[in-house]
């Protein structure tokens, strides 16, 4: 039962125009469609609230409380979801800030502005440490991923005010399609 | 090589806590995760485009040119794709008019204000017709989903001028889970 036993194939299907992921046992296809992230730039009293991952990718590194969407829910479910789990928060949600495409990997990031529904957060078991940081405290060289730097960016632009249109990709990576830096 | 014939299974995998669709024979975990569909209002002087769906669910009915994205493309890429494929028709997103939960299917919807980059447009192969609408002379019981109607009356809602956040389910439906009304 593992992956190196699987017997799946790229063919085409009857009737489409694309290689889909094929069980050549028994023909189920496994379609593969972009996968949906969801997660929130937490503030307290404009300090920002990131968690150290405990897992891989990426394990040590400082990213926002964010996660894949599951079958089920709505994004504003699943960004509270992932602040539950991660850091043991209750946030409230304010609005989209960011909506990221990272075609390199299959992602659409959908990203909120949020605050504490109540006082009160801690490492959850996917985080090693939740922390409440200023801006210029941020460790910048320590962040889990590209599209981390983009949302503090764009939280940090978009001000306190009411927010209007979501941020989308950074002019220097437009498609998301730039090769994640190796860890310093 | 049918479904009926596939031996997918559920079972929670090691280290995870939820059911996941396993093949019983080779281990493979074919994750189901929301999909997302992407789509445009096309407006042109005032006029709504429209298309008449060729395919299942809802042959017959009316919506606007929106899909499954597909891996390797951005959102908006996925949004020209589709009204390329579904109505000919080259158009230029000007933002991000709604974004929808559909909790019921698992899908989330996001749907772009958008005009033609060139003019033109006719119905592709998944559409038997596609036209320009007046509002007063939109189909209204002829549209093929809920989202349909909520995306035309946001776009009636925001006017021509620069778009603010992202409307979002309405307060009838806010987690999408109503189901589908049988067709008239």
């Amino acid at each position: 039962m593992s992956a190196g036993t699987t017997n799946f194939v790229r063919r085409i299907p009857d009737g489409e125009d694309r290689e889909r992921l094929t069980c050549a046992d028994c023909g189920f296809v496994a379609y593969e469609n972009p996968k949906i992230v969801t997660g929130s730039v937490v503030a307290v009293e404009g300090r920002v609230l990131l968690c150290r991952r405990a897992i891989e990718p990426r394990r040590g590194f400082w990213t926002i409380p964010a996660g894949y969407m599951e079958l089920g829910e709505t994004v504003e479910e699943a960004a509270r979801r992932e602040a539950r789990e991660e850091a043991c928060a209750e946030i409230a949600l304010d609005g989209v800030l960011a909506l990221y495409s990272i075609a390199r990997i299959g992602q659409v990031q959908v990203l909120f502005r949020a605050s504490l529904a109540r006082p009160g957060f801690a490492a959850g078991p996917e985080s090693l440490d939740v922390r409440l940081f200023d801006w210029e405290a941020i460790p910048w060289d320590d962040l889990a991923f590209p599209s981390v730097h983009w949302v503090l960016r764009a939280w940090r632009e978009a001000g306190p005010g009411p927010l209007g249109p979501p941020r989308t990709n950074p002019a220097e990576d437009l498609r998301g399609t730039r090769p994640l830096a190796p860890p310093a």
